[in-house]
């Protein structure tokens, strides 16, 4: 299926010179009068109303709808540490889906730094020619940092899609395959299988969303543990502030003995059968891994997991950041929203799960071609 | 008139939101078949064919037909040093006569950097994610660093219009009004009054493509010349080149005296109608200080001006840097020209001035309007 993809996305790709096109708001033909508004001398005025206030920006430039999608291409889809111009196809259709979910524009932005100072210096330094920044694709534990800085330093909503999106839209399918499974999200038993920058995420907000669950996080010595003295200092900071249980250490096979989720955002078919069969009644499972999941939906079917997610779309139940990202930076930018914090973050899985009238176990989640769905996620961002 | 264009610029900024937006070069719906291929699994086909050979980013990526207009704000129109924010409106003014004039795509960059170095790592940084770099109101000295470094680092055609731009439009006006007039270019006495970034390209390619000339280059003290103990590196380097001529000193109305041409790349009003009576027979008057030109063409003629050329939209001859930037770029991009070179500015002037089929006083060069314009001057970018 990948292969014919490949021939597709080649064909698409040549035809048509790449993804993105800019085109001018205003329509038709501009003769002199036109031109010297919005070139000299007309843009001098333009200038000199941003200079007094540099909010205005937002009313006269395009940065009120633009997002940047800015990667230095270290850690790509399943492609790991390609660099900054191989990315650059994928960031272009990162921008393509911003535009087709939630008309915002969007640019892509492939930097060549060799340090976190010189990535968030490079940010800050074009910063100001965008509304808001789409981090995507930086390598863990790298992007926390990256993040974390940029957050504190612009005044625009920075926003690491592989982690927080992937963390909202598991939030939203866990929050109603507990509906239809019939348990309390407080009293759940957590496998969370790979802590990266998505998984760090997912445990984070699910934590915070649910303080009552219990999230065992593995990696691939299993279970993490302050045990471990060669742990990095992001995953040992879950263990100290409690986000990740720290239950000495375990093989996956063991730590998934009764739990009621496994997460997996780690490596195809690391998950078996018989470990589905280990854990809880009707358990869930969220095998992300793409495009080939931890454990294919029929066999943790076979082995009685009453919901299953993947990354794909030719199952149920898809896993897509294409569901929360557009609605996300939408709301932000229309509503002036300056930080996206993880309040907004919860809305928005609330508003994804809200958005499946009865949830079911095939379908716990919205599809990314539903009407009205960014707008409903954009709404929340407030 | 620039009070009126205060107003409509404030309506049009407003009512439109800027002037750019992104659009997909994909018509119509897309079905999961066409999002696999844009984005993954398929793209990831893409970046590994990008990976295996780079220069495959301009046949899969919006690259191939994309500009950057990047500025520092620091020498903004006739503004100044009003810095990033304030430059942006101009800056996206700028990629949508790119847009218009020559259908290309631009992105409008605008960079807070404290040292050229800053400046020239940053541009390199980002660099990947363009197919060309149109630096823009950049103050010199610095600009010509700037310029000078990306054009050695970087790969990709990096053009500063302020000087080269101006250049190449005073270069295809000057060749017919020398037609117009009855003279051999490399007999001109010329006085060029301002030598900053356009001041100097002007000279410089003036002098490069009509060797014999004469230019005697003036900035606020008079006459440059080596003697001026404070006289900056790039000035000074005028003069040892040759480019400039020394004439020792003189203020600006003792320079024009038996002068053929006066290029005024400077301020309002500062050229008097008793120092055109001083220049040679029917000399050519260049006032470019814009809007207010160095003479007004009614009081120039008066005084004996044979061809009168300045900045405006509402004189004939406009000297309008759109008259060459669209095509040159266009031309580079399609022809896969990877620096533009002064041969190939050269040749732009020469298109530029044969567009006008048949030179008058009143008609030295095309209106930016004429159609086929920026594909007369791509075709030479070869």
């Amino acid at each position: 299926m990948t292969k014919d993809y490949n021939k597709l996305a080649e064909e698409l790709h040549r035809k048509h010179g790449g993804k993105l096109t800019t085109s001018l708001r205003h329509q038709g033909d501009m003769g002199r009068g036109e031109l010297s508004a919005y070139y000299t001398p007309g843009v001098g005025h333009i200038s000199m109303l941003v200079a007094e206030d540099q909010s205005r920006l937002r009313e006269f430039t395009w940065t009120k709808n633009l997002v940047a999608v800015i990667s230095d291409g270290s850690a790509v889809l399943g492609l790991g540490d390609i660099g900054p111009a191989a990315s650059l196809p994928v960031m272009e259709g990162k921008a393509l889906l911003f535009k087709y979910f939630a008309d915002l524009d969007s640019v892509p932005i492939v930097i060549d730094c060799d340090s976190t100072d010189e990535i968030v210096e490079t940010i800050e330094r074009i910063s100001l020619s965008f509304g808001a920044i789409n981090l995507e694709d930086f390598a863990a534990p790298r992007c926390f940092e990256i993040e974390n800085r940029l957050k504190e330093s612009l005044s625009i909503p920075v926003f690491h899609d592989d982690q927080h999106g992937t963390a909202v839209v598991v939030l939203a399918a866990l929050i109603n395959a507990c509906k239809v499974t019939g348990r309390d999200m407080n009293e759940l038993k957590i496998v969370v299988v790979g802590i990266g920058a998505a998984g760090t995420a997912t445990a984070r907000l699910i934590k915070q969303f649910a303080p009552g669950v219990s999230i065992v996080g593995t990696g691939r010595d299993g279970a993490l543990s302050l045990s471990d003295a060669g742990l990095g200092s992001e995953k040992r900071q879950l263990l100290t502030e409690g986000v990740l249980s720290d239950v000495g250490s375990g093989e996956l096979a063991q730590v998934m003995v009764g739990a009621d989720v496994v997460i997996g955002l780690s490596a195809p078919g690391i998950i078996s059968p018989d470990m589905v069969r280990s854990m809880a009644k009707d358990p869930i499972i969220m095998a992300l891994s793409n495009p080939v999941p931890e454990i294919y939906p029929e066999e943790a079917r076979a082995a009685g997991a009453a919901v299953i997610c993947t990354g794909r779309s030719d199952f149920p139940n898809q896993v897509n950041n294409a569901l929360a990202f557009p609605g996300i930076f939408r709301g932000a930018l229309d509503n002036g929203v300056a930080k996206i914090t993880d309040e907004h973050k919860m809305a928005a899985a609330r508003a994804l799960a809200d958005f499946v009238p009865e949830p079911c176990p095939d379908k716990v989640i919205p599809s990314i071609f539903e009407d009205g769905l960014s707008a409903a996620v954009a709404q929340v961002i407030v």
